[in-house]
């Protein structure tokens, strides 16, 4: 199985794709989404699995914009909660670290770990995991990585202190992609109780009330509304809209109809089970 | 009058700034918005003016937390459509350019001009007026900048070439911030039609249809709604919505006064006459 990711081998995206796919995968780690996208598009990869929104930094807006640029399906979710832990390189002592190594956002995460040791200092790095890697690689003896124990694992590297970030409600979301209804064994049996949509709204006023109403009308529960603005138009915005029911089902059936009439261009991204929470 | 912007002299925040203003104004040029939001808590500048939303690229995400962080009201707002020029040196002919510096989204709005001109190569410059001026200080012959007509002006440089980007409905809205209810003579007599305001949802389901619902039963347009993650927590999201109403209409009196029963932390942005649209 053939999975296209965005980042390295022991990154926050790995982990998903392992929560998903179980860890016999053949990974390709790329730098850019655009090539993530690309990947799945020209069939190189049989899906792809990419974050959609943090619960901290909000929405990837960058990855709404791809979904409704190619003609991909959501055929599964999964909630990573971003731990961050100190990696080193075996025999190496707190001590010992003069310089952190990181992603700009997951220093950010722990900047109370940094205040607490001043002494350290925090260089930014392109990846996470990758920063854990070129610890490795180089045999640093007087730095860390705050990264995923995956990356840990991977590397053969020893956690010397875990969880060092502040915020603990840090939780990332992760689509799976597939073109083509292309469905894996994995994802094929559950049962779909959520559905992703997006729409451009009608020209008569409230239509953006009337698309909502459609599913509150049907106790269909709205669990996130993102809008992103279409590109050589004034303030024209495209709709997102999670809601908890899966396509199968009658009300969802009825609400769709109904929305038909309030918004243009409606387009089915997926049906999906609810994702689990994972810890990292 | 102080006003602070991020931005150099000419940028399209300096614009807008003059729009509202006036010429005679003192500008402090920031380079970070953070710095621009201290400025009116410090009480070091009178106003700010600060981009909130590009119809291309969505919402400017950091405004609308530091919004939220900060006391301030929403006195004003403005409209300007993101014009590109080919600004250089006097005398300088377009045989003779072998470079043209812009800000990354500068560059990003004239990619058909740069095919079309395929000896000029494209070099990032942190702002698009600074661009500008850095041609100007350093006498450079063979460069030009994409930037406003005001930077042209100011930094006493030519259009060799007007509108040279593509996207003709590029459009930025800017607020006019205010702190302690303070009012410039140059907005006091105008007539609030619009209002902006943010809460987070409240626990019954369909909160956020109930809330749309209190404007849409009272004919009361909805121009925008957007949504950010609060920090700390598991997906919960405060809403910023702008609806067309000034505060002082018993239609939106009476419309805040249900929203009340929805939503948790209502808060009123400012209200303000609707935006004109300024060309640059």
């Amino acid at each position: 199985m053939k999975i296209s990711i965005q980042g390295n081998l022991g990154s926050y995206s790995h982990i998903a794709a392992n929560s998903i796919f179980g860890k016999d995968i053949e990974l390709f780690e790329r730098s850019e989404f655009t090539d993530v996208f690309e990947d799945l598009e020209q069939g190189r990869a049989d899906y792809i699995v990419v974050p959609f929104e943090n619960s901290t930094h909000g929405s990837v807006y960058q990855n709404y914009d791809n979904i409704s640029k190619y003609d991909f399906t959501i055929i599964g979710e999964v909630y990573l909660r971003i731990n961050f832990h100190l990696i080193v390189n075996p025999g190496t002592k707190l001590e010992d670290i003069a310089t952190i190594y990181s992603h700009p956002v997951g220093l950010n995460q722990i900047r109370e770990f940094l205040r607490n040791h001043k002494n350290i200092k925090d260089i930014e790095y392109d990846d996470t995991a990758g920063s854990a890697k070129m610890i490795r690689d180089e045999g640093k003896k007087d730095s860390a990585a705050a990264a995923s124990r995956l990356a840990a694992e991977l590397y053969g590297m020893e956690i010397l202190e875990e969880n060092i970030h502040e915020n603990q409600k840090n939780f990332t979301r992760f689509f799976v992609l597939s073109k083509n209804g292309k469905q894996p064994k994995e994802l094929k049996d559950r049962e779909n109780n959520k559905t992703s949509i997006q729409f451009l709204l009608g020209d008569e006023p409230g239509s953006l009330y009337k698309s909502l109403r459609t599913f509150a009308d049907r106790d269909i529960a709205l669990t996130k509304i993102e809008s992103r603005p279409i590109i050589h138009t004034d303030w024209e915005y495209r709709f997102y809209v999670d809601v908890m029911a899966g396509i199968q089902e009658d009300k969802m059936k009825n609400a769709l109809f109904e929305l038909k009439s309030y918004v243009k261009e409606l387009k089915i991204l997926g049906s999906y089970k609810k994702g689990d929470y994972i810890e990292t």
